[in-house]
């Protein structure tokens, strides 16, 4: 069964949308630690981040790097915090998170939630300063 | 001033090494989130892992993967997270740590102590299984 993440690539679940290429997805996350906390998926269905091979995991960076300076100019943080941890969707899945302390990235903590305005507002936002 | 992890590169600070190349360096976090808890990090000091160039960006994920897959050969885990926080030391460094639940990486966590010895052990048996 495709992935969940599957699912919001191929437009069957919505997403607020911040990049793609042919390779990759980018969208905000439904839960976020901080406004702007974003999740840059690699289309091809992988559990594991390392088990991507090493041309497309090197892609997979460059691609979260693009997206991390968009962030950087729509969001007010120190700096783009990056994380994998995966336990949860077996899709592998690059967490973006603004920070301006190091709890910022601590996924034990109450999420934050933002009006479906809102999150348009700020996908739009982000989606305006990529450049792939 | 030199950062406290270019002074462990220098050999000025001692470490658990785990790994090293031309460009980039391995250690056990001497706090651990869990057992196995490693430092990679770029030998050039960079503050922000995303103002490294594309070229040493890539280079430094392929090597933290090679990392991650010794680290998944000597340490009990469902697979290995990865963290990029970086407020504390100005010096680019990807946590690499063995996960068994979500909550592994929670930095707001106690960290755990292993004596000299274990550490040793520990980073001994990572440095055999890592293929450059």
């Amino acid at each position: 069964m495709a992935s969940i993440f599957s699912r919001i690539i191929a437009g069957e679940i919505p997403c607020y949308k911040v990049a793609e290429n042919e390779q990759f997805f980018a969208f905000l996350d439904i839960n976020p630690l901080a406004k702007g906390h974003t999740l840059v998926v690699p289309k091809l269905e992988r559990d594991y981040i390392f088990d991507l091979d090493d041309k497309m995991l090197q892609d997979y960076i460059l691609f979260a790097k693009k997206v991390a300076a968009a962030i950087m100019q729509v969001i007010p943080c120190q700096r783009v915090g990056l994380a994998v941890i995966g336990l949860d969707v077996p899709h592998a899945h690059i967490h973006l998170v603004p920070l301006n302390t190091a709890n910022d990235i601590n996924f034990a903590k109450p999420k934050l939630s933002f009006t479906s305005e809102e999150m348009q507002l700020i996908s739009d936002a982000i989606h305006d300063k990529v450049i792939l």
